[in-house]
């Protein structure tokens, strides 16, 4: 079969079928060509013709029956890929194809799977309302933090970190994303000292708080970390799911452990930055909530990374849309947050979503529980739909924070 | 501490530093400020100042020491990674530095690890001499294939190819990677036929063959597959690395099973293809290496892939060359390879390394026998410094091939 065996643009999608979206770019050869190309490439093809095909193989053949400019669909028999196999899905439609010469750049935008596919994974325990339920919260965005200096306090010092900003009015605290088990902060050590301070922080304020500690590391070293925040009473765990892997991801939320799993997305943007070529930040997420996460990072469209209005609620939507009846899953949103953008956040996230600020809580002049103090005034005023520079004329908290930092977008 | 405190021209790495090799672009902002932003996020800062900083905690920070042009280079202090935690090494040094609104593009090009995190991973087990000594061939490259088309054969015709390409001349063959256990070939049935195909193959050859599995799939299934290889008889296992990601990897190979891991690096070109932005191939070569596998793909500079004989080069060194007493890993060419382009590989790989060409053997007019005898041809031909169209006038296999794909770069 040639590359252009694969196109077929009279083809409709079955509902079997797993649809994937391209962006295409070639240099010479023309789109349609290549578009086949990566037809052949991620189902049974390859750049020649060769004498081992077989009849009964052909007709798993991918079809590409879109295009539209650069836009290009394609259709995969389900046949092709094994159910419940995640990096055996990626190995087909975001494989090799990124680097056939011929292609100046290659996109995966979106991947629509079949139910049979989606629910072959076991998706998210808890979601958005397993979290809510948790922390008792139902009416306004959660408000979590990192532990900051990211890396370097000693498990005592983070723990009185952590107790700040609980008693601030934080629901949520949170490992960073490479703090694991480092000499001058060992997981377990962390972990015990961490949740007692949280049962304090618990019994002063009367509320329910969170610790979110990192388990990242090889994968039976990562089951035995999680094993040891449910052991130690904790309910909640972290994981780097692009630094770990799908592999290792799976096999945590396999454990069906009585576990909220948080996940980062440490490491995307070196392949979802660039809009014309790699993968879409939104596919990560639909991927990572088909295994099975119950939170994820989609960036802030505010703040100190990248990514746009649009591309974050096309994230959100992936978390939160209507999946074969896959719980819906918490956005989190994080990078560079303070008070003054819990407006814009609140207009862009609506209220299911997590509030991450590290630098925005424990940059505050008068310190993590000031710091913790303004964003929940943040948060109660903008839910209360009071403008924040009139809510700060009452509360001095916000006031410094409003002063400190002044960017709103 | 602001960005450009983590900014030290007079430093002078030690030999305990993990250093990285970055290439930075700004948009508005100076390199300087920006380099000192890189070595912030991925060490102990964030964008703002921070009232819980410690002074213990700031000795832990990275430090810019050297900019050049957009070339920075960035050392850490050992203190700040977990030893044995490749996902954590990641999460600091390729993590959220890459979406950083600030830069238009960042590489990570290189990084230099010292002795004891080397050693702190278990490293490849086999590596070249393992493998020559498992294969027993010395002095030539290693020949290997795909089977072709690379999904879709049953169990029954996938043992077939597979043995026409060993009593061709193939010493290895094995399954794509996109290729697991789907319903049109159970992974179980396919290694006990295939393993089963392989003894006829060495009892008419005389020759030690080889066939690799892919076992990619969650970690615990894909320890269980790799078992299952060994149980049959198997010396062998390929496993996507990228798709399955690193926790895996390291689960895998701490298993320490006396099997050979073939690591493919599907889906690398997401983040590599860029040379402004990403990880180079070479990073992944050398983490894959230290963390333990014994064949990696490292593109072919010739061929459908896109890598450049500079690159290819590159990643062959990170393999090849001499790091904290690791063995050498054995490089895999692979990419349209046909054997026209065998003189090229060798010129441009030297003799340690296999060539891995699946349309070109299978898609040789007079079928995969022919196919692989062509390929044998050319690499004799080669070895013994023969042109291959001298050769071919008394090789009628090769002949053909050479008639059939011209192209030679």
């Amino acid at each position: 079969m040639k590359y252009r065996d694969f196109v077929d643009l009279t083809y409709k999608p079955s509902e079997d079928d797993v649809v994937c979206d391209f962006s295409v770019e070639t240099y010479d050869e023309g789109i349609t060509k290549m578009a086949g190309g990566v037809a052949a490439e991620s189902s049974i093809g390859t750049w020649t013709e060769l004498a081992t095909m077989k009849v009964y193989v052909k007709k798993l053949h991918a079809v590409v029956f879109d295009i539209s400019g650069n836009s290009v669909r394609i259709a995969y028999p389900i046949e092709l890929f094994e159910l419940g196999n995640m990096p055996n899905v990626l190995s087909s439609v975001a494989g090799n194809v990124f680097g056939l010469k011929d292609l100046k750049n290659l996109r995966l935008n979106d991947v629509h799977m079949p139910e049979e596919m989606i629910t072959s994974f076991k998706g998210p325990k808890y979601g958005i309302t397993g979290v809510r339920k948790l922390v008792n919260v139902y009416h306004r965005p959660l408000i979590g933090t990192i532990i900051k200096p990211k890396l370097g306090l000693n498990s005592k010092d983070h723990a009185e970190v952590a107790f700040n900003a609980w008693v601030g009015g934080c629901d949520i605290v949170k490992d960073d994303e490479n703090l694991s088990s480092q000499r001058f902060n060992p997981f377990d050590d962390r972990v015990v000292k961490t949740l007692e301070y949280r049962d304090r922080a618990e019994e002063q304020t009367g509320e329910k708080k969170i610790y979110i500690p990192n388990v990242t590391s090889e994968t039976n070293e990562m089951v035995k970390r999680a094993q040891f925040v449910v052991d130690q009473g904790g309910e909640y765990v972290m994981i780097d799911i692009l630094t770990c892997g799908f592999s290792a991801l799976q096999t945590l939320r396999d454990q069906d452990l009585d576990i909220i799993l948080h996940a980062h997305r440490a490491g995307h943007a070196a392949f979802t930055k660039n809009p014309r070529h790699g993968i879409a930040m939104r596919v990560i997420a639909k991927l990572s909530r088909i295994v099975g996460v119950d939170q994820l990072h989609v960036g802030a469209a505010v703040g100190k990374m990248l990514e746009t209005k649009e591309e974050v609620l096309m994230n959100c939507k992936a978390l939160r849309g209507k999946m074969s009846g896959l719980k819906r899953v918490m956005p989190v949103a994080s990078g560079g947050l303070h008070p003054g953008l819990v407006p814009s956040l609140v207009d862009i996230f609506g209220v299911d979503f997590v509030i991450q600020a590290g630098g925005g809580i424990h940059g505050h002049k008068h310190g993590t529980v000031a710091g913790a103090k303004a964003m929940r005034q943040a948060v109660d005023a903008t839910v209360e739909h009071i403008e924040l520079e009139e809510y700060a004329t009452t509360h001095s908290e916000l006031r410094s924070a409003l002063e400190t930092w002044k960017y709103t977008s």
